[in-house]
């Protein structure tokens, strides 16, 4: 903790929870369901940190998603491995092993390791003072290893989604606000080659005033009850019989998000409304696969199958997001918006713009899709993924993983703007608690707490990056 | 009126509108939102009427729909046109001129003609007697000419939607229950190839239970608007300004309402939310293509260019429909269905099998589609669609239209129950009424009327007809 002592920070903190206001000044109550916690920090809407020359890394989990991270963030000028933790030994010496494998130089030559309980991240928080850490953990301690990273002085990037309720994600906002320190939800698919040309193409005018988006997570994820003591399946399966609603809603909407300019100037999220399928699919897979008295036969999943949403923005435009990580189908994130003159969509990637586009289709009657899609991306292809997608092959999910690592550690070299601030990756996560309150109230509307309070409206939409 | 005088009728029916009941036999008003009037009829789920060895019929509207009906049903043999009624008289003469060109013999040798006033089809149902009416005018002349049509004593078919308000649509009902006669709403779509093959699947069992269906009617139709004084746009227009919400659910709900067995037996409509986007491309096309001063100029276009519904079931499963009638974008009825073992989808069509699917696909993550789909017509085709599809070449529609009329002479003359009954055309009209409603109150949940009475739990499913 820097200019605030931690126990008037717990006091301010617990303050903002039992306080609320419709906005950040008065507090009032028109409306109960839109609860606002004043706000005892700055906001971070535009927010720039002093520049990094070199940034100081650590990481809170290194299993596949994290060891991920970090074999690409090693060969990146200006960054210095400082701390790796995680609960398993074996994760922490096999990430040791991977970083002196790539690098022989002394970029990384004094990496502190932490492993064995359940704490130790926080000790390394404290003995190490990092300019960065990078979180992919189990859910849940997504919010607390934020929240004490930023307390402990760093950057804060956060696998998604960001946390897992709506409480924890105000008291993410608020410690970013109140230690001014970036915190940043990694979604990575907002730096797909596909989702980047979208996000030029809307910025250019190409369909027009905006309508409508959809966004989703398809993904058949059966396989990960494999999982059963140790990795993702070992946390996330018993997810299926305690959540409720969309629990995985942020790949899907990020992207669009963007594209609308949510919380940043031009729209906002407004409310949501959402019902649930049956909860069928686990079970039947649990009781073909395991046997009668394995754990995953002893759960009761709830949680339905698939969950179709929609959203509805301050602007009156309206997003579907769909959820289904249970039965077998293709995947998709549908990725689509539709506006004025045209529509973008997803899952296979197609195009169709009125009057037709480029002479590659006659008119929007019919897609443009398959090998007629190499000129749009010829002319459309946003300058980030130009200038980065040779330095991303191969780092994952088609390069966009490298992608989004590279601008970060510019960004925090640079002094710029991130480019998902901290209240994006709230709104975003914010649909699961909101999804799953509608569906528990037969598809009663929810609104969206403004994390921003107020603030979005004078918030940059984010640029295109060059 | 055969049994019941009119005098007589007319008081029931108002005694019905007043008198509401959550079942059909005991008055009482647990849930307001649930209005069943008390039945002054018999249930008419699974009705049979007297086989009629010649069907005599009668046209109201033979514009460019009507006349797509009357072509086809007097080529059928045991029918015979007996009498055609429009506003206009060339629509008149010149379906009788396509009647001889089509026949020379002497079915149709008797048709009598009304013309003129906008009454006339009354005067026509009074004189004529016919045993079965096709109905294919404005949208608000379907309710009161199904209903003067059965207390004439006549089956009546419809064109979609059934009616466009819930009063019309229990009138509806209550008068079929009444005069003992047909009310099918003709939802042609559930006669396409695609359509009759899934609800072969899907009652096959290959996609095991059902999770979440989806549904459109995404066909950008602004062009419509060119219809100034006559015809479709001249009056459908007008409704981008006072409608609300979705305007013509059932092409795209009809079928897969049919896959699920909705409203027969197995499970049944019960809730909808609704959110619309702003309403913008009728002023942009219009102020585009129209002058000034054109009426279409004067009118301030309020309904959402998009409208996505979610409705909840019975049984908890899902359907997304959605309705977009003019944003640039290419045809789509989404046509949908999840289950636990697979998916069928639509717009392309395309499916997916749990582990693959008779050796067209290695598993579930990838889709069949293309000419890979030939194999599962093959297999799958409807017997319905192999004994009419020559019957109906050319019909309209892929030939969906032709398979529907044959069917609907073949039960009048077999004295069989319809594919489709009156309960299932007044459920899948509803979503138009309850999306406004939701839409108004920012996506507060509208339930279903059942305007079975609870009878659907006692109706048979659609068979698979040979």
């Amino acid at each position: 903790m820097k200019n605030i002592g931690r126990r008037s920070f717990l006091k301010k903190t617990s303050l903002s929870a039992a306080a609320f206001a419709t906005s950040p000044l008065i507090p009032s109550c028109k409306d109960s369901n839109i609860k606002v916690p004043i706000s005892s920090g700055k906001y971070m809407g535009d927010f720039t940190a002093t520049k990094l020359e070199k940034v100081r890394i650590a990481f809170i989990g290194v299993g596949h998603r994290g060891v991920g991270h970090l074999k690409y963030l090693v060969n990146i000028p200006g960054t210095e491995v400082v701390a790796i933790s995680d609960l398993y030994e074996n994760n922490v010496k096999q990430s040791l092993k991977t970083i002196h494998q790539l690098k022989d130089d002394n970029q990384h030559s004094n990496v502190k390791t932490y492993w064995g309980s359940e704490n130790k991240w926080k000790t390394m928080l404290q003995e190490v003072k990092p300019d960065a850490v990078f979180i992919s953990t189990n859910w849940k301690n997504h919010a607390p290893m934020a929240i004490e990273s930023m307390k402990n002085g760093a950057h804060v990037f956060v696998e998604v989604p960001l946390a897992t309720s709506i409480k924890d994600l105000w008291d993410i906002v608020d410690t970013s606000e109140i230690m001014q320190k970036h915190c940043m939800m990694m979604e990575n698919v907002n730096y797909g080659r596909t989702e980047l040309m979208y996000l030029n193409m809307c910025r250019n005018g190409i369909i027009g005033d905006f309508l409508h988006a959809e966004a989703a997570y398809i993904h058949e994820l059966r396989w990960q009850m494999n999982e059963v003591d140790r990795g993702t399946g070992s946390w996330r399966t018993p997810q299926y019989a305690t959540g409720k609603g969309n629990l995985y809603p942020t790949h899907g909407l990020g992207p669009v998000a963007q594209y609308m300019s949510l919380a940043r100037t031009e729209d906002n999220f407004k409310s949501l409304v959402s019902y649930s399928t049956p909860a069928l699919g686990r079970a039947i897979h649990a009781r073909k696969t395991f046997s009668d008295d394995h754990k995953w036969n002893q759960l009761d999943y709830k949680n339905g199958d698939m969950n179709t949403s929609i959203i509805k923005t301050v602007m009156g435009r309206t997003i579907m997001v769909q959820w289904d990580e249970t039965s077998p189908r293709p995947y998709s994130r549908l990725n689509l918006i539709q506006g004025t003159k045209g529509v973008l969509a997803g899952f296979p990637t197609r195009i169709a713009i009125e009057g037709g586009f480029d002479g590659l289709s006659a008119d929007h009657h019919e897609w443009i899709e398959g090998n007629l899609l190499e000129k749009v991306y010829e002319k459309y292809d946003h300058p980030l993924y130009k200038r980065l997608n040779k330095k991303s092959e191969g780092s994952g999910h088609g390069g966009m993983d490298g992608i989004m690592r590279y601008r970060i550690i510019e960004c925090l070299q640079k002094g710029l703007p991130l480019d998902q601030n901290v209240y994006e990756g709230a709104f975003w996560s914010a649909v699961t608690e909101l999804s799953g309150h509608s569906v528990d109230q037969d598809g009663t509307p929810q609104q969206f707490p403004d994390f921003t309070r107020g603030n979005w409206k004078l918030t940059k939409p984010l640029g295109i990056i060059n």
